[in-house]
């Protein structure tokens, strides 16, 4: 393990080579980052927590058919994927207003939208990641009009799906940001959702008392984050009580 | 004309009551605002080249059939135009990258985009008028898909008449802002091309040397702005030799 390549290190994750051609490991670590990694921490449990619910929605995203990167779970921190040609762009789906769309079009927090609006965004740190429209994509051959129409149609599947399961929760899914690949099979191509989906990509609200469960806790420095993001994985089941990833220790299987 | 009703002040224009229902004065003032008006300075005779400029352009366009809200130029400074119900976005047609794009897209000034791009811009000084998507416009009601189709259209059919009219004046159109309104006749509603088209609202470039013939003169403090605005309306062939507007004092018609 400690020979494998490294193929990329992000913000808050690292890429290995994988064990077999077209595939690769994505390894969770605890950084956390905002606002272009002008600020940025380590914390503590983080990348635990997102690569188990990152696996559950991929897995459960995998079973209604909405075609992702994701393999299976290796460990605690790491997921095999199918290795993809990432489409620069972030793809953000709104249901209600918070965060850059509130500042921009002076729409006040909390306001549901009056249908999810689906945004993009040039994926390219050193500018910031710009909001760009379809001309823009399709002018720079970021991507063509045909991927685009596949995109937009996998972010409402993933919003429509992700807006019930939160639902289910007592979450409220205000907003989250997808990243999307090409994968080749054979001569075929298909795009497929890749990176991961998580607390840190996605606004999750309490339902009854509207919390933040998400990474504005960071963001805005509310503190209990860990916490936030552990209960996020409690309610949708996928921590057991004596879950070692809950940072109690090891403890015996039942 | 002294009591006639205003019906609005913007930075450069005042739109005072027309003499029939449905119709507007267009004043051009010679006020130059930037960056959301936080610059501003009063430029001696812009005004009166504005209106000559976009009287110009706007009566040429009705001659090839796209539908303006122009009507005709009443004096130095005023125009008759049909009033319409504007629609809240700026749209931007970029041939080169300049000014907003370059920083945003981190493109070099003077590349010569891959085609031509259509932005838009919501219409909102409080907001520094925001960039937008499609998704915007439709979600907010700001436009209907069939209306930003329209737009695009005559959007792609001014950009190709302004290139051809520009370039055969030596002068390369590097972008340019448009306004469109809702114009009601009976029950009938179209939309047509408003506000005006002037070096104020497009980058020239001289095609030999670059020098700028636009409004970034002023934005830059590079000076020279009316001179600028003089040669374009001279190329155009709008303003005779001894043509008053070009402040000369008065002369007698040949
Ligand atoms: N299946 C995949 N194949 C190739 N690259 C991927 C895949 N899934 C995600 N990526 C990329 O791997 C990186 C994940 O690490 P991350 O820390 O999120 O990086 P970044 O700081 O660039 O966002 C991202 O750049 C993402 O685009
Ligand atoms: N035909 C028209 N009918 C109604 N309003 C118009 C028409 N043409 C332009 N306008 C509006 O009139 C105003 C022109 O004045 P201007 O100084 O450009 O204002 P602003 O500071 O709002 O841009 C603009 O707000 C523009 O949208
Ligand atoms: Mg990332
Ligand atoms: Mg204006």
């Amino acid at each position: 393990m400690s020979r494998r390549r490294r193929i990329y290190e992000g913000k808050a994750k690292v890429l290995y080579e994988g064990p077999e051609p077209g595939t690769l490991i994505q390894h969770f670590k605890d950084d956390a980052t905002a606002f272009n990694a002008k600020k940025h921490d380590v914390i503590d449990g983080k990348g635990v927590l997102n690569n188990r619910i990152s696996e559950y929605i991929f897995s459960r995203l995998n079973d209604i058919g909405v075609p992702t990167h994701f393999i299976r779970r290796l460990n605690m921190r790491e997921q095999l994927i199918r290795e993809v040609e990432i489409i620069p762009l972030e793809i953000v789906v709104r249901n209600v207003a918070a965060g850059s769309i509130s500042t921009r079009l002076g729409i006040e927090e909390g306001t549901q939208l009056p249908r999810s609006i689906i945004e993009f965004y040039y994926k390219n740190d050193a500018l910031n990641d710009p909001m760009v429209s379809e001309e823009h994509i399709t002018a720079f051959g970021w991507a063509t009009t045909q991927e685009i129409d596949d995109i937009i149609a996998l972010a409402i599947r993933v919003n429509d799906f992700l807006s019930g399961l939160f639902l289910g929760a007592g979450i409220r899914l205000v907003d989250f940001k997808m990243e999307c690949g090409r994968l080749w099979e054979n001569d075929m191509m298909r795009i497929v959702v890749a990176d991961e989906i998580s607390p840190d990509s996605c606004r999750l609200w309490d339902i009854k008392s509207n919390d933040k469960m998400d990474k504005d806790r960071f963001r805005r420095d509310m503190g209990g984050l860990v916490e936030a993001y552990t209960e996020v994985a409690r309610r949708l089941g996928i921590l057991m009580e004596n879950d070692p990833t809950q940072g109690k220790g090891p403890v015996l299987v039942k």
